[in-house]
C-alpha cells in the first residue's frame, strides 16, 4: 500500500473527507507555488489588504480581521492571555475535546476558569445557560461553534446574545465551521471569532484568523503580562499598515485571498453555506439508510463533520485502513470516542458528487466488514 | 512599475536579495503544490521523522528537534515562558534590534531579565563577558549568532563555552545563519538553538525549527505556568511519535525535508557554509571597491547578511527602488539604522554568478544616484 506512504514526488493522491487539514483544490495548491515578494513590500501589503477585506466579509462584520502564524490553537492562547485579568474569572463552555482545550489554556496560563459542560454529543442551549449563569459573573466566555470531535453544533444564534447579556466578552472558536456555516459576527454581537484556514477554506495548514471587536480591543488595553507573540495590540498596530509583526506564511495568504475571491465572487457565500448544508443533510441521511445512528443529539448536528456512531461495533483502524485502499480517508473518533465513532468531513471544497462516491464506498467497506464479523 | 504590486496570477518576479523571507528555487516552490496527508497520518509521520533527522545533521547535534507554527519569534518566546522561573534573572546579550526582542519578550512575559549590550556594529566578545557576568548570576542567557540588522555574527564558538562556563542555560537565535554558517550545538552545548525557514535554508515562511538539550528538558519540568500552545513538554511528547501537538504548516514542512535532503546529499553542508562565506566576502571586496563601508567592526562581518555603511548619504528608499526597477529587491537599514546603511542578503540558494549580477547592478544604481547628487 504504496499510496499511504510518505511519497516525496507525488505527494498524498487521497481524497480527504476529514475533519481537517481537508482536500484542497489544484487551483489552490497552485497558488502555494507563486513566487512571493517579503512582508515587508508593497505587493504583500495589497495582499493582506484584500485577506482583510475579505474575512470581513465572510464573518458579516466590521471588525478588524487578523492573520497569525499559528494554528488555531495559538488564538485561543492569544484570547486566554489578553482578555481575561488575573483576578477575573472566566467561563469555559465546552461539549467536547477542543472545549476542554479552552479550560487547559487557561489553566496552563494560570488565569482563573470555571469549566461548564454538557453530555458528550449534546449542545449548549439557554435552558442550560440559564443555570450556569446564575451561578457566577464571568469577564470572559469561551466557546466552540463546531465542536469537531463530537460532530455537534451549538446554536450560535440562540445562546451568544444571552451570553453578551451577561456582559461578558464572548470568543468563539469557529475553526471547522467559518466559511461553511453562517456565523454572523456583529449582528451575534462575538467579541473575538477565531478559526484556521484548513478546514472550511479548504486552504493548506499554517495560517490562522480571527476577527476582534473594539470592546475586545478595549479589554486588551487593560491586561497584564500579554506576552509578546500573541499580543493583540502589536498585532493590531501592524495590522493597520497591512502588515504582521512577524514573517507571516505568505503562500497560505496568497491562497486565502484567491479562496476569498472564489468564496465571494464565483460560487458565493449564501450558496456555499448552503452546500455544506446539502452535504450534511446527504451525510445524515446515508447513515440512516445503513442503519447507522449519528453520534449527535438530533437538531444540533454539524453540517461541516459528521460523527456516527460505530453501531455495529467494526473495528474503527480497519474501517479507515480499508477506505484508504479506495483511495479515501476518512477518521475515526477523537479521544474518549476513539472506538465508539468515526468521522466524516465534508467541507471545503467537497461536492455532493465527491461525497456520493466516497459514501457508496464507504457502504461497501461496511458491508464487508460487517460480513466478516458473521464469519 | 506593475511588478511591485500583488500579482495574482504571477506573483513576484523579483530575485530577492534580502534578509528574509529569501529568494525561494523553483524546485521548493513546487514542493509547496504537492498535495498532502493530513498531520495525523503515517506519510505526515514519515515527513517528521525526516525532518527532524536532517535539523539535527546541520546542527551537528544528537538532541532533540522540535517544529513549530510559528516564525522564529514565536521559539523565542517558548524560550522564555519554558525556561525562566519567575524568581530568577536571565541575561539578555543585545547587539540590535533582535538582541532587544529577546529582552522585550521576557518583559511581556513578566520574567526578569537584565540586558548587557555593546555599540551598534559591534560584536559580543569573550572581553565583554568577563565583566558582564562577573556581575550577577543568571538562569538563561539569551543571545543572536547573527543580528540581522547590523549585520554582525558574534564569535559564537568562542563566546558560547564561556557562557556555558557561566552554568546557565544558553539559547541562540540562529535565525539568519542556520543552514548558511556552522553553529556546532553538541560541540558548544548550546541548550536551545532556533531559526526560521525563509533564511538560509531558503524556504517560504511560515515554519520554526530549533534543537533542544537534556538541561533544558529537566529545566522546564521545573517551570510554572509555561502557557499551551508552546509548551516545550507538549511539543516533545507529540514529537517523540513524529507529529506535533497542533496542526503544522504541512507544505512548509514538505519544503524543508526537501531543502535537506538537497543540503545535506547534494550540495553538501560543508560547501554550502564555503558557499556562504564566499558570498560575504564577494560582498565585502564589492564594498570596498565602491568606497563604501561595511558597518559591522571587521573581523566580525555576517556571511548572510551585509549592512553596509550609506557613506554617500545617499536616499535608501530610492536605492531600493531603483534596485527594484532592475529586477532585484535589496533593503535598507533597520529600526535606528534606517537610513544610515543599506542590506543584502546573499543566502539560501544564492550563488556567487547571482551575486556578481545584482552587484553589477548595485553599482550603476549607485553612480546613478551619486551623479543626481552633483547636479
Amino acid at each position: 500500500m504504496s499510496d499511504i506512504h510518505y511519497n516525496k514526488e507525488k505527494g498524498s493522491k487521497l481524497k480527504l473527507f476529514t475533519p481537517g487539514p481537508v482536500f484542497v483544490p489544484e487551483r489552490i495548491l497552485n497558488e502555494m507555488a507563486i513566487p512571493n515578494d517579503t512582508h515587508r513590500s508593497k505587493p504583500y501589503e495589497e495582499m493582506h489588504a484584500l485577506a482583510k477585506e475579505g474575512l470581513q466579509k465572510v464573518l458579516y462584520t466590521k471588525n478588524k480581521c487578523l492573520i497569525f502564524t499559528s494554528s488555531a490553537t495559538g488564538i485561543m492562547e492569544a484570547c486566554v492571555r489578553n482578555l481575561v485579568k488575573k483576578d477575573e474569572k472566566a467561563l469555559v463552555l465546552s461539549i467536547g475535546a477542543f472545549g476542554d482545550r479552552w479550560y487547559q489554556i487557561c489553566v496552563e496560563n494560570g488565569k482563573k476558569a470555571v469549566k461548564e459542560g454538557v453530555e458528550l454529543g449534546k449542545a449548549i442551549t439557554p435552558e442550560f445557560l440559564e443555570k450556569v449563569l446564575s451561578k457566577n459573573n464571568y469577564s470572559v466566555i469561551f466557546i466552540q461553534s463546531n465542536e469537531t470531535s463530537t460532530g455537534v453544533y451549538n446554536p450560535l444564534d440562540d445562546i451568544v446574545p444571552i451570553l453578551k447579556d451577561s456582559g461578558a466578552l464572548v470568543c468563539v472558536d469557529a475553526t471547522s465551521s467559518m466559511a461553511g456555516v453562517k456565523v454572523e459576527v456583529d449582528k451575534l454581537g462575538i467579541d473575538v471569532c477565531l478559526a484556521s484556514v484548513q478546514k472550511c477554506f479548504a486552504l493548506p495548514p499554517g495560517l490562522a484568523v480571527c476577527s476582534i471587536s473594539e470592546e475586545a480591543i478595549e479589554k486588551t488595553s487593560q491586561v497584564k503580562e500579554r506576552g509578546y507573540y500573541f499580543d493583540f495590540l502589536t498585532l493590531l498596530k501592524k495590522n493597520e499598515v497591512n502588515q504582521t509583526p512577524n514573517t507571516p506564511p505568505i503562500p497560505q495568504i496568497r491562497g486565502l485571498v484567491a479562496q476569498l475571491d472564489h468564496i465571494l465572487n464565483h460560487e458565493g457565500l449564501e450558496k456555499r453555506f448552503q452546500r455544506h448544508l446539502q452535504l450534511g443533510k446527504r451525510t445524515r441521511m446515508w447513515a440512516r439508510d445503513a442503519n447507522l445512528e449519528m453520534f449527535p443529539e438530533k437538531g444540533y448536528e454539524s453540517n461541516t463533520v459528521s460523527t456516527i456512531k460505530n453501531t455495529f461495533n467494526i473495528d474503527c483502524a480497519e474501517l479507515v485502513l480499508m477506505m484508504l485502499k479506495k483511495g479515501f480517508r476518512i477518521v475515526n473518533g477523537y479521544g474518549s470516542l476513539m472506538d465508539k465513532t468515526f468521522r466524516i468531513g465534508h467541507m471545503g471544497e467537497i461536492t455532493l458528487k465527491d461525497l456520493t462516491e466516497m459514501l457508496n464506498a464507504l457502504t461497501d467497506v461496511i458491508s464487508g466488514l460487517r460480513l466478516k464479523q458473521l464469519k
